[in-house]
């Protein structure tokens, strides 16, 4: 398998930890989002449509979005799983990645600051604004919903799911962005718990190979 | 089953699309999001402890996130099937949900449109800019994905699944609000095929309890 990656990306960064946690191997094929790779003809006609990071590429099958993707890698390499096979269990984790997946990382993604930036002309400090705002916003429904159904050392339960997966590169880029975290007590206990298990540590930005400071 | 909904939210929108595909029964709880009611201390704390719509309540179950919620009722009504079991057409599925679901809805929903005119003060025809903007690249990508993968009447063939609760909603937003949708062909086949189905009628905005001119 190959996986289109950029180090920075919180959704490439969701999908490197999936593939860490199941043990696949794979290639890492760097997409330099900054210089708007992911836009070249080439790659939106050869690996993903839809003009982003990342995407997957297994045998002729290729594929974009990184939740798609995760689900993807749970039916094909079912151990351990990601998704739990219990409906209400499943529905836990996967509203939870749903409010980062949609509510926060959305609003404060690359492509959303610089239209901010160069088509609406705010200024440094509106938009550190605009993205402490959102941040606040979604790690306190993060927070809620951890306090009203969260269990065990991982955000539902004793192993890792894709809201873990979720989770941490979330909180790693509101801390890269210098949002105070610490108010969300849960949310952080399990980020902290998380960091120190090798499969989040070989999936951080600064361990990929397109990493620049 | 109680369904917390706003007539003129696209993500309860999808929900009640899968309710009437099912065919299961369930009472219509209106929630005014322009008055703010799903930010009330009641409702986040008994219903939805992400303070938004739609939410499903199941007995004692209570769910939050159109796609936790429709993956749910997957689950528990199986008949007709959503998400599909082959784990490649999966895929195909929840890319393009992905796309309207994390790429194109999360920045043109109401509290980011708020934020642009009440804290950053952009005029009517910045916003209408914006909406604009993000709709024709995600509706763009949408297309792109519809032309390499898309296949029968509906998004990927002969039936429904989330993928059109989806884009039924999106493209009926894009289109309430001006946007000119005709560019994308095989999005609009779809839609329009989609429109005629009883079950996607009876989801209409027009057709609930709370709507209002």
């Amino acid at each position: 398998m190959q996986l289109y990656s950029f180090f920075n990306s919180s959704t490439s960064y969701r999908v490197r930890i999936a593939l860490a946690l199941k043990g696949l191997p794979f290639d890492y094929v760097p997409v330099n989002i900054r210089a708007g790779e992911q836009r070249e003809a080439g790659y939106v006609a050869r690996v993903n449509p839809s003009a982003a990071v990342p995407a997957l590429v297994d045998g002729d099958f290729s594929l974009g979005q990184s939740l798609a993707i995760i689900d993807y890698l749970d039916a094909r390499h079912p151990v351990p799983r990601l998704l739990p096979q219990d409906a209400a269990a499943r529905a836990r984790v996967l509203e939870l990645s749903s409010v980062i997946a949609c509510d926060i990382h959305p609003v404060n993604n690359m492509r959303v600051l610089r239209y901010l930036q160069d088509v609406l002309g705010v200024t440094p400090a509106q938009k550190d604004a605009w993205y402490r705002h959102w941040i606040d916003d979604g790690l306190a429904m993060v927070e809620r919903l951890l306090q009203s159904h969260g269990h065990g050392d991982w955000c539902f339960g004793d192993a890792p799911t894709l809201a873990d997966c979720c989770l941490v590169p979330q909180i790693a880029n509101a801390q890269r962005m210098g949002c105070d975290t610490s108010a969300h007590e849960r949310a952080m206990r399990v980020y902290t718990h998380a960091i120190a298990h090798p499969a989040f540590q070989a999936a951080e930005p600064r361990r990929q190979p397109d990493h620049t400071a």
